[in-house]
């Protein structure tokens, strides 16, 4: 059901986010779009360090299996969302990175004046970039529909949850990899920033 | 006696645990429940990062070896009490991270409003959880007596001895591991914090 | 174009800047003198940890690439220069790490008394040095033509761009590599000290 | 000349501390004791990553190589006083870690209540332990004679030269190298207190 490709490079990616510390337990989950009709997604309970592809399995825009009895990760919804709204996303991935979680929970995120800022596509460093901050909810599906206005009002390079993690996403499972690498940069340079202060 | 599997399980997560940081020089012990009669340990003094099956040994629910001259960790009776006292414990993890170690030492422990406290069987993120500290005692009979009515009276999430290290565990060295990297993710977040206030 | 072992050894060089966290995303880029007409240096666009030979490519000592069409690093031509002023640089190693970025943004960095220092040719750890901070540009022959005087007049062990990262070099692309974890050490133990005032 | 289990296992441990980041450039120097009158070092101007068994050459106890023209580690002389005063010792392992650089700028290291000092031979965790901090010295010949009297009076667990780093010893490689993780773990213990305080 999922390209073997496609499985091959998330269960890739989620070794890189282990190897970094960002999905501990099993934390985190990750996807990519396969056609107009079906998302890959992370099954629910596995430790995204050792995803088989047999981890990785088909759901509609709306979050079901497309094999009925499987169990895509719990956030799935916040998923479907980000390839509903945006033609040019390609996979998507979350984390609970150490950085994310502490500075979520001590108010707003702003990066400013940072090289690495070019990863999101702005040709200068001179800017400054809000990641936004959302409050954390259980229900996957309220949280959407709060999120979803905001995220149609001002795409942000990211998002947080509070005291949760981050989604980060690319055109490609290698580019969303490569901008959740900045983004957690920046998270990091922040938090050692503030440690100075 | 000890099941290759089980025996293979532990040496892993002992490597997993080293590459995380958590068992420098010959800190920590691994153990498993094998039946009702019998419990797989790592024994005394090798360095966790590179357990052999070899290194995996078979005591009984008293911690004393079934195959006589052969040596269980010194705090074999601290895991002995785990699988008496609660029948869904399949795996005992411990560990000496920095960051139990350290906070350990600054008196009590509380996560409020992660996340990851979902791992440990929450429904939900908005609570308060305490991770008790028990102070450090060589005499390991009396320490295990001291928590004894402590584990039955609040069963934890896990617990930490104070400047020695961490105690988790789960139904299987798998759930135990992710569970223990919960626990460290959650200490290290706590850590981080303190920093910034 | 490029002789294979010195693309292996730039290849290598990005792995291992990658596993200590300096290249995330698409950042860095890594260059060795070919020869007096030809400089070996990394595309546009490739992750450092994952760099294949074919990603090395040749560019003249004005940064032009040799075969038509590739597209060397956007900043090449603070390789060509560095090239171009000291004939013992062999190798140029660029990366973003979290200590470089976070100091450049405190001001001027100073290193005093550390033993390290001797691997940058000094005979003795008791003295200061400078580790020069320029202002980020995005238009990089202005960059480099700012620079230019300043490393004539006092050619530094390496040198840093505000919120951007570090420059280092060595006779080869192994010795680049050696001095720029030097000089690695040396920012984060800078970063350290400064949490403790 | 050098026993070959002798000199993988000093190349080993070199990779062991690379990993953890203790051997920057090529600082760090590793030996081992042959015999009554060989030691085993690592030459000088190496990557103590990327050790091969011909990088471990002999000396005999006053440092001189035993193949003309071979180079041992400019601090040979330190390795062959702890060979001398200690028949005990039959390994000694040297790095450059943050936590031993940063720590041993700002005066004494103590280390209080810690499980992990049972490491070092003591049947208890209720003890204060001091770590030594030699004022660096580009003579080594002139630094061993200054240290020699301290070592006799008082044999510590490790010492630290000020800006310089760690020199850590056991009865084998493998047993040096159990000692300097732990000596290394309470260094970083350490440095996390002082920023909490």
């Amino acid at each position: 059901m999922v390209p073997m490709e496609l499985a091959e490079a998330l269960a890739e990616a989620g070794r890189r986010m282990d190897a970094r510390g960002w999905v501990p337990g099993s934390a985190g989950n990750l996807s990519a779009r396969i056609d107009e009709t079906r998302i890959a997604i992370t099954r629910s309970g596995v430790h995204k360090g050792r995803l088989t592809t047999a981890d990785i399995i088909a759901v509609d825009y709306e979050g079901n299996p497309l094999v009925p009895g499987q169990k895509p990760s719990a956030e799935t919804l916040l998923h479907c969302q980000l390839y509903r709204l945006f033609p040019a996303v390609g996979a998507v991935l979350h984390g609970h990175s150490l950085a994310a979680t502490v500075l979520s929970m001590q108010g707003g995120i702003t990066f400013a004046n940072y090289e690495i800022l070019k990863a999101f596509g702005y040709a200068t460093h001179e800017l400054e970039v809000r990641l936004p901050v959302y409050e954390n909810d259980q229900d996957i599906a309220r949280l959407a529909n709060f999120i979803e206005p905001l995220l149609q009002n001002e795409p942000p390079i990211g998002y947080v949850i509070e005291g949760h993690g981050v989604y980060g996403w690319g055109t490609s499972v290698e580019h969303a990899y490569w901008r959740l690498e900045a983004l957690e940069f920046l998270l990091a340079c922040e938090l050692e920033r503030r440690k100075l202060k």
